[in-house]
């Protein structure tokens, strides 16, 4: 049965991907600060969106960081209350040359959009806004009352959201959470999130020399900052994919064998075929589903040291750094797993260099949520019906800090709705979102608004 | 007793530093394509100062790289034939904010001139090439024939310079060689040069995921790459500074108790205080002048993997790489060491990753040569003589491929005439070098090229 709802989102369809691409144009790299000006244009585009529906006290709000929309409709009378949150900021979009559209110049291509954000976040935010705009211009009305925050530092930790939702507790109360901000384990196949994993960072620098220096006149003389950074990182984890820092894994809770067989069975991407490489690994003693879902991990994210231009320079670098994070499980608590870290890379310096560790600020608990709430359970009917295939139930290897915080603070239910799939290329080149789970997922969405209200009543 | 030409140049210091100036403002990298045409410059600048001088057949020699400037002057009759070499490429001048001031804008400043290629090797050519002027506006002859070979790839490992030699071996016939591209062990210490280190390259590149990852979503399923290539490059050398590929050391000749001594009281720099190092390094079982003179290294040149940029970005590496170069001794074969380098790094590759070896194709083999020869202790005694401080003989870490090629092709002997000093900072930013080793250095020459003719009067 279509509603008129569905039936405005199907005839506004070309007008409301038009908007989309407007949003997907503007390069909102929070992470750089050359984006400032940009990331601020985004913020605006939610914002001015949010006056468009009709919701209320829409405001940029000032964090100390790039600014967070909110906006508010309340006007559903015994209705349950929905904290919506997002974000509009993307990750870089380099390398640009492995791009085949450019990032911020959205393609339809092969029945999917193409564009940094597309996926993560702008996309399925843009899905919610759409649907508040179809309820509005239908019904006149949203099913249920809601506080909207799209914030702009998502993929920079989300520094400044915390302490915002902390000062504004009373503002920002609800009955439960929801967020868009994640995939399914395949392509249409729907899927329920009900843990995801925390993470710490830093940044790890050699100091040798000071002056990159000719390698035959001081080699044997001065420590090689590049080859002693080599030694740190290789001491940090072994060929087992297993982190050798001491009490690493002290406070990972173990997994239960029925959870583990469940992992074990559920649909997964194929990763020899989705990455190219020419096998997997997973941490010894475990499998690969086991070790994405539930075990902690070590990743350097990048390294650079001395010359990197074309031809050779034979010379010993002044220095060299290494960008680290680990994935977080439950029991791992993030500051005590970077104090382990930086105990152990500065009680363990090699001998003629110094090192400076620069602690990432920002981080995050695990999170994990009973499965059979009823919820999750309504969102998850809302999900096979649209896609018309059963939902599966995953942890996820990803984070979003913001759940854990929501959990802490409010300690609310957390609804995890991801539309994105395992083809979308988050974080990389060619980054995408399928326009079938654009539709599909706005039907989920006016689904499960609808049934969110029906509950209360 | 100061000669005529002496007081030459003495009278035209000023315009023959102006002229340096001229020749240093090139910006002759020959590793970066993008300065192909300053290489040229930088040539035709030498060729046309031969022409000046009154040179013959000064000729532009083409190679398929950087040409290569030929000259000669050959009306001195009954006095040996002198092979004079240098370089006027440069190496890249990055990173270029820490230059003081700008590599290609020469500066005086503390008895110093400062520019990229000050010292290594466009200062120390000029110095011949003004000592030819000053011997040919006084006497109107030079005191020996002279053979003048200035090339344009020193820097990128003269790729086509040894099949140009071994081409024109007839053409270039000479008693002996003579190259000024070497230093003092200090400032103002009069050192010649009996030894060098040969070397071998090569740059290892691990090729995993076919794109940037998320970190969470993949994080445990695939390779990290920068992780993988610290496992490889830890693999090589040990904390020891032992190289750990089997074979390495074994055609090494061992050092003589007596060089042994020799090497350990040879003054040298003070690398505490030049490197701002926190303590120096050496192979277990050697010292750190043994390691420097005699002991072979492997030296990470550049590395690169992943995110670089300002924040941080929660990725796979798709790739990661590194530069690699290894300085030889006598006994050691390039060829061969290279190849167990890279039979080791392929046989040991990581689980997960594909690696990637590329050879660098240029080598040398190391060089030494009887210190007790006449010409090196002629060289000495106008070394002592002009610095007014007793020559120390030493080995060098560095390499000059040409010398090791000199000897086998023509087999002459190579003096190796080196006014850098440790305080150049060759291949670094505020490379320079010292006025008065500019002015004493022209004496040295001045005495040698005449004591030179006398020996065979």
């Amino acid at each position: 049965m279509t509603t008129n709802v569905q039936e405005y989102l199907q005839k506004n369809r070309e007008v409301l991907l038009d908007k989309l691409t407007q949003f997907l144009t503007i390069p909102s790299i929070s992470t750089d600060s050359l984006y400032k000006e940009d990331v601020l244009k985004a913020g605006n585009f939610v914002a001015d969106y949010l006056n468009e529906i009709g919701f209320n006290n829409v405001e940029m709000k000032e964090t100390g960081g790039h600014p967070l929309v909110y906006g508010e409709w309340l006007e559903a009378e015994n209705a349950p209350t929905v904290f919506f949150y997002g974000h509009y900021d993307v990750q870089p979009a380099d390398p640009y040359e492995l791009w085949d559209s450019e990032p911020f110049k959205p393609e339809m291509r092969n029945g999917k959009i193409f564009a940094r954000g597309a996926s993560d976040d702008k996309g399925q935010v843009f899905m919610h806004l759409a649907v508040f705009e179809a309820f509005m211009k239908t019904e006149g009305r949203l099913p249920v009352n809601v506080k909207v925050i799209i914030e702009g530092e998502e993929e920079i930790g989300s520094e400044n959201l915390y302490p915002f939702l902390e000062k504004n507790k009373q503002l920002l109360s609800a009955d439960f959470a929801l967020i868009s901000d994640s995939g399914m384990v395949d392509k249409g196949q729907p899927t329920m999130l009900y843990g995801l994993k925390g993470f710490t960072g830093l940044e790890v620098t050699v100091n040798g020399p000071n002056r990159d220096l000719h390698s035959g006149l001081y080699g044997g003389a001065v420590k090689n900052p590049a080859m002693a950074l080599s030694h740190i990182l290789a001491s940090l984890k072994n060929q087992d994919e297993r982190v050798t820092v001491p009490g690493f894994y002290d406070d990972v809770e173990e997994l239960a064998t029925d959870e583990r067989k469940l992992m074990n069975e559920a649909p997964g991407e194929n990763f020899l075929e989705t990455t190219g490489v020419p096998e997997t690994t997973a941490e010894v003693d475990y499998t690969v589903n086991e070790h994405i879902m539930a075990r902690p991990t070590l990743e350097v994210n990048g390294m650079y040291s001395g010359y990197q231009g074309e031809g050779s320079k034979t010379i010993i670098p002044s220095s060299a750094t290494a960008k680290i994070t680990c994935r977080l499980v439950p029991g791992q608590e993030p500051q005590k797993i970077q104090d382990l870290l930086v105990d152990y890379i500065e009680n363990n310096v090699p001998k003629g260099v110094t090192v400076t560790v620069k602690r990432e600020a920002l981080s995050a608990k695990a999170y994990k949520v009973d499965p059979n709430h009823a919820l999750l359970q309504k969102a998850a009917e809302s999900l096979t019906s649209a896609f018309n295939k059963e939902t599966v139930f995953v942890r996820l290897g990803g984070s979003i800090p913001v759940v854990e915080q929501l959990d802490q603070l409010f300690q609310i239910p957390v609804v995890l709705l991801g539309f994105g799939t395992p083809e979308d290329n988050l974080h990389s080149p060619n980054e995408s979102f399928p326009l079938d789970h654009f539709d599909k997922g706005m039907d989920v969405l006016v689904n499960f608004y609808s049934a969110a209200r029906q509950k209360r009543n």
